[in-house]
């Protein structure tokens, strides 16, 4: 099968070592975080904060949240270009739709005598939330989304990247503290471009699991 | 900004109305499906099964899933070119895993005598499952990135889609209890073209949280 969508997805893979000298330059990084607020996720609820890890302080900050925990990630926050923390809503609630509602009603997508009404779709939060406000899995799951958007948009800009979930939510929770406002950081993405000496993956060939074990058409 | 990447996902919409007259192509379904196949996920894990609607028996089986609620997506079935089953493993165990590593050792990416070895990773696993044996929220996160991957592949293709969490996943385990095989299917996206004149959300504009709103660059 020959098509760009099946080579940037065969192309992309986990970088395990990033050449430091290497940016992503200012145009591309517009394109990936346009990108990323252009993911969809379940009634538009967008229920996750970006961070960027783009100076050296901050690659300083992320750099010391692996003080405990998962340091095998931890070189490629200096050597990649950027780290994108993708942070969720742990108690996504009807205050923060109405930042959507309202953005809606400004952009002429809802009437605004129609606000009320615009709530409808939160019933979807509410089949997700527990007693105590809390919908972490249903909030984590869009993020994933977003992920998997992104993912797909840097394979197609040529630009590596490596997702991280051997990362420490709760350093970074502590970091972060007033960026993070009480989004949790499960998973983060570096991105930037390999080193190619001592990138053992770049060149390790592909494998995922047989079509007939995970597609079944009917 | 202009990029191919930007207009695709600018374009992207949730289709309300399908022309059950237009069908996918099978060389573009044969990219959805690879494109899909090929979804990065934690330790390659892979922990999802894709249940294709395809034929008149198969979306007989799915219009009737939507009995006791969520009749509003209930059209999409039979007039969308198809609907494809996001399922996520709610027990992902090592015998799981180990599909995974043996293909790896037959595509020439882990040595057989390094199989052992390559269990390491499943200590990821081991910190999202519970004394039960449930890793349910770890693997439906892992499935959400492929849906992110598959809205990112049809938007390119000029398809369109609707991502549908209003499925009712326990109709869903009963009609489809031999493809599932214990897997949980709590997401759905309807693929094809939709209907020029009844399409309402066509033409409204896109809209999203403000960049500030999301995105904090450090």
């Amino acid at each position: 099968m020959t098509h760009p969508i099946i080579t940037d997805l065969n192309r992309r893979y986990t970088s395990k070592r990033y050449d430091a000298s290497k940016k992503i330059s200012q145009s591309d990084l517009d394109i990936i975080l346009e990108a990323i607020r252009l993911s969809p996720s379940s009634i538009n609820s967008q229920p996750w904060k970006i961070i960027v890890i783009s100076s050296d302080e901050a690659k300083q900050r992320m750099h010391q949240t692996f003080v405990n925990k998962f340091q095998f990630n931890q070189p490629h926050i200096k050597a990649a270009s950027h780290t994108l923390l993708f942070a969720y809503n742990p108690k996504y609630a009807r205050s923060d739709y109405e930042k959507v509602i309202d953005t809606d009603i400004k952009n002429g997508r809802t009437l605004a005598e129609n606000k009320e009404q615009a709530f409808g779709a939160f019933a979807f939060v509410d089949l997700n939330t527990d007693e105590h406000g809390n919908n972490a899995h249903w909030t984590k799951a869009q993020t994933y989304i977003a992920l998997g958007n992104t993912m797909h948009t840097v394979a197609r800009l040529g630009i590596d990247s490596t997702p991280m979930e051997g990362v420490d939510k709760d350093m970074i929770s502590e970091l972060f503290n007033d960026e993070l406002n009480g989004y949790v950081c499960e998973v983060a993405l570096a991105i930037g471009y390999h080193e190619e000496s001592e990138d053992y993956n770049a060149t390790l060939p592909k494998s995922r699991l047989a079509k007939d074990q995970v597609i079944t058409i009917l």
